[in-house]
């Protein structure tokens, strides 16, 4: 085998990037959210690029993966993921409440492992596509589509952040506020005007369900006809969610994530014709069984973090073709180079029933050299070797001063203290909220 | 893209292959069975083999298929199953009735089409790894392991065909017959002292339960501890099957196929603790759902005919692996060039939960040059590039010679037709016999 494939070396950076007051069930976006920016350069001098999350918990396990890597082939996503289970595999880190974000369900080891592995498995594709002069979804069987259809990711927001959340965030990012249906739908008319999107999700769970079915009725006013979701992340009860499914059903394409867990959101679905998508629910293989079996969620919306990269996020598709479940892509706060990852999977999977998520207009910073362009709410799916994304080195060590400068406090993700700046009392609210 | 990665060529080469005496439920095989071997040639010279079924249906399916191949990316194994979809979707072959052999279980356009496309995503793969100096199993993510184990297939059988069923197919192939415990008992030592196999299934729905019964107690007594298998291939009743598993529940590793179709094995499986497996009520994606909701098997028996090659193979691995389902394959008549692609993908496979089956040590012929040699009952997995076998073009001449010269008697699997040289008034029989 060619040994110009091994790994040579592994460069781990940690960054913050800016991100906008973005309200959610938990609290707000902080200024600056931790990423991290992986390089594996391979013994032919190819750089594979990969990202996933940051906070210190993926850090620690992102180390010692690192540091074992040297000598592993790039073709080998087999044996990495072996690698990562014998090395982050005593990590102390098996708490099982919500994560940083509070929004990803429950919380394990093999979770946060399958999270880092991610972007390892990534840049392997990259790193292996960059070798052989082949896209990634090439290496992935071949893309089915050339371009992949996006949805406008709407957020109740403030025109900036409070004052106090950090010393130099208070730079209005000029979206305004929305806080309101009027707020809601000039937000999503701008996405439309800008990006072309035709489908438009509400992160929701931030006010009173009525104030939230005013604002997806507005949209659904504006936008007749065209595809809307909401998304309150598990705040609401089971009747809650019925009580909105009913008032919503003939405009929501699909209800994201209504009430908490398996067993709720199968009380929910069974009262309900609205379909149910879960990226909380369904955040890994050992939870999909009884979601399938008590047809819980109707639609899944993987995320390649999660899944553990992009060969998972396959299987986790054809696992949805085999149960006649919904596949679609969630997307949180991340930069080029996921979402250059999630377009070339996303392009090989046959079944992808819906637009996905895309949280990246909400990034005005990045490390790629070109930033993505949504065109009629699509991506095109690149032909370029790997990811077809190149590194701007200036950027990520901006970027990554920035992290190594910052005084602990934004290293960590936590909606709730971030909200905490503005309101002294805000704690992390007990679900459900309604 | 490397322009050397596009087909120029196929070549499809329908052969006959001897195939000794076996008995099942159905009849016994013919002299000769049919098989088909395909090779993609591509731009750059390489050739990749693959090899299927080669029954008239087949043939009629690949045919289309290979002339719609040159020019397509070897790639594009996703584009390849949509090409098929195309070309090969307009067949009349619409039947659901039981396949030749009448052991695959309902047959659909859909299946048979998968069975043909798997021959030319094997062969699609052997290029690629020759290309680029790498094994299939690095294709497809890495082996996770070195060896593959597999089960010794015992079969009642007669020490010849019968006269009359074949003008040249009176030789003698030297196992004898095994119509009863004792030759059971002694087929299996034999395979145990040639190849090391540990594990042992009995192809049983031949004779009546109790004696097929006391031959695996036979073979408990022979091999105290060692797995053993029992498959009727749906000859059962649900009565009969769990008289058999009481029977049994000591000594079987699993009771495979005992009943016909997912609504009998539930009712089996609801009745026993003995795990059952399938390569009948499960052989393709539609199949899942039902099965696995109402628990109607343990162990799926994955055929990578059926599925439509390794990748898919793969991706029913993490289907089983989600729904804590057992995995293991499933062998028929097939030659080398079939085995290695087996012995390829099962090695990248993680939950492999059981030895595999193999029909290969009935096989006299073959179309590589160096058959494969079954140590300690395992195979090591091939590191050479691609399937790692080549193609023996004078015996490939000779078995297409042997298809082309045939009267038309043996280019169709029927192996009730076959019982008939025997028993003149044998008919395919009514399920459940007992």
């Amino acid at each position: 085998m060619d040994s110009a494939l091994t790994v040579d070396q592994v460069r781990l950076t940690p960054i913050l990037i800016a991100d906008p007051p973005l309200l959610n069930t938990q609290g707000v976006h902080q200024p600056y959210t931790p990423r991290l920016i992986v390089e594996v350069i391979t013994a032919g001098g190819v750089v594979g690029l990969g990202e996933t999350y940051g906070d210190g918990k993926y850090l620690q396990l992102a180390k010692p993966l690192a540091d074992a890597l040297p000598g592993h082939r790039i073709t080998d996503v087999n044996g990495l993921f072996a690698l990562a289970d014998q090395v982050c595999g005593d990590s102390h880190h098996t708490d099982t409440g919500v994560d940083a974000g509070g929004l990803r369900g429950a919380q394990t080891l093999d979770k946060l492992r399958l999270s880092v592995v991610s972007a390892f498995e990534v840049a392997f594709l990259d790193a292996l596509g960059r070798h052989r002069g082949e896209p990634v979804h090439e290496l992935l069987g071949g893309k089915v589509r050339d371009a992949v259809d996006y949805s406008a990711y709407l957020f109740y927001r403030w025109a900036a952040h409070p004052a106090g959340a950090h010393r130099d965030a208070t730079v209005d990012d000029g979206w305004g506020e929305a806080v309101d249906p009027a707020g809601v739908v000039a937000q999503a008319r701008r996405f439309a005007d800008t990006y072309g999107f035709r489908s438009f999700k509400l992160k929701g769970g931030v006010f009173a369900p009525d104030e939230e079915i005013a604002a997806i009725r507005a949209l659904a006013e504006e936008f007749p006809g065209q595809p809307l979701r909401l998304d309150p992340n598990g705040a609401w009860s089971v009747e809650t969610s019925l009580y909105v499914a009913d008032q919503l059903g003939d405009v929501l394409e699909y209800l994201e994530d209504p009430a908490t867990g398996t067993d709720l959101m199968a009380r929910v679905a069974a009262g309900t014709s609205v379909p149910l998508a879960t990226n909380m629910c369904v955040t890994a293989l050992p939870e999909i069984a009884e979601a399938f079996r008590r047809d819980a969620v109707q639609v899944v919306l993987s995320d390649h973090h999660y899944w553990g990269g992009l060969r998972r996020t396959q299987e986790l598709a054809a696992i949805c073709r085999a149960f006649g479940v919904g596949l679609s892509m969630h997307s949180n706060t991340h930069l080029g180079i996921s979402l250059a990852a999630m377009t070339q999977v996303a392009a090989t999977v046959p079944n992808l029933d819906y637009a996905c998520d895309s949280h990246y207009p909400w990034q005005t910073e990045d490390v790629i050299t070109a930033r993505h362009t949504f065109e009629g709410g699509a991506l095109t799916v690149s032909d370029a070797p790997g990811l077809g994304v190149e590194l701007d080195r200036d950027a990520l060590a901006a970027l990554h001063r920035r992290w190594a400068e910052d005084d602990g406090t934004m290293r960590e993700r936590d909606d709730a203290a971030a909200m905490r700046k503005a309101h002294p009392d805000w704690q992390r609210p007990a679900l459900p909220r309604w």
